[in-house]
């Protein structure tokens, strides 16, 4: 398996339909794409009830800022599920993935969901890099930890971050950045010097 | 215009056909690209003399590091030309664009070419987010000012960008950032507290 871990946007439906958008990490292997969910999941129990996910490739790093400030209602179109199950994508998406589960080894904490390429489909081309859009992401990923992280170390690493945001970014960028020093700035002193 | 750069690779022809890559940091107007390139720069001689350049969409950061530390020769491929001129895209690019130059806004130091998009062919899919590329192409910016910066400030930001790489890189990006991790303790003491 190719051990590289890229961070994209995986979409659930609940066999009612109501959507689910959640940020992860994920593993490709050959013809497969690998997701490892940490439990409660609702992409897990989505996946397990429906079989179906699609696999969103994107770089509106705003989805990855949102998701981990409280802001899960990205704008989705419908596409055609496996076995006439619900499926979505991401509209900003530039490319999505139909998956298909294959296997799930269990674990009380961490499971691993094999899917199979059902089809994929190219909507935009990447433009490229962007430093402020790589900014928001490990913004993204220390905001996901602020309740494990001393406040001193995550103002020292966006102090860091920000560098590549005041030289790169455009509007969505800015606004992703925002949402995070948000997050960092409401987080309560009480976290001061807990690693 | 959009005030985002994005990180990209432009590869060029001399009027004799000898090839030039080079990572380039560029903007997106409506249906234009603009490159400021600094003087002296073998990109900017190609294009004045060609008008052609092409414009690489790729995540393959071996070539970004690569060119920041002596490795300049990557596999090409050949594209039509504007006007006949030769034109060559890089092999791993997930899309190229074919550029023609519209205007040249001359300075001493920094140049800036508008170039049209003549026309843009997709290779391969974008896979998604990965935080050891946007490692390895910090550490090439890093490794780009080793001049300009303190050998103790340089080893401080790599040390932090370590975590991703050890966390989700592939053997690409653990390739790339070895050569930077070299040309960091390549870098005379002298440099020392330069800044």
């Amino acid at each position: 398996m190719n051990d590289r871990i890229f961070e994209t946007v995986v979409t659930t439906c609940s066999p009612e339909g109501a959507v689910h958008v959640a940020p992860m990490g994920v593993r490709y292997a050959a013809g497969e794409v690998v997701l490892k969910p940490f439990r409660p999941s609702r992409t897990l129990d989505n996946v397990t009830r429906t079989r179906t996910a699609v696999l969103n490739l994107l770089t509106d790093v705003r989805v990855f800022a949102g998701c981990v400030t409280g802001r899960h209602d990205w704008p989705t179109l419908p596409v055609a599920g496996v076995d006439g199950a619900a499926a979505v994508r991401l509209e900003c998406a530039h490319a999505h993935v139909l998956l298909r589960l294959l296997a799930l080894a269990d674990d009380a904490q961490r499971p691993t969901l094999r899917l199979a390429r059902v089809h994929e489909v190219q909507h935009s081309a990447f433009p490229g890099f962007n430093r402020a859009q790589a900014a928001v992401i490990e913004g993204a990923v220390l905001v996901s930890r602020l309740h494990l992280l001393p406040r001193e170390k995550i103002e020292g690493e966006m102090a860091c971050l920000q560098i590549a945001v005041d030289k790169t970014a455009g509007a969505p960028e800015r606004e992703a950045w925002g949402w995070l020093q948000e997050a960092v700035a409401r987080q309560p002193a009480a976290a001061l010097g807990e690693a």
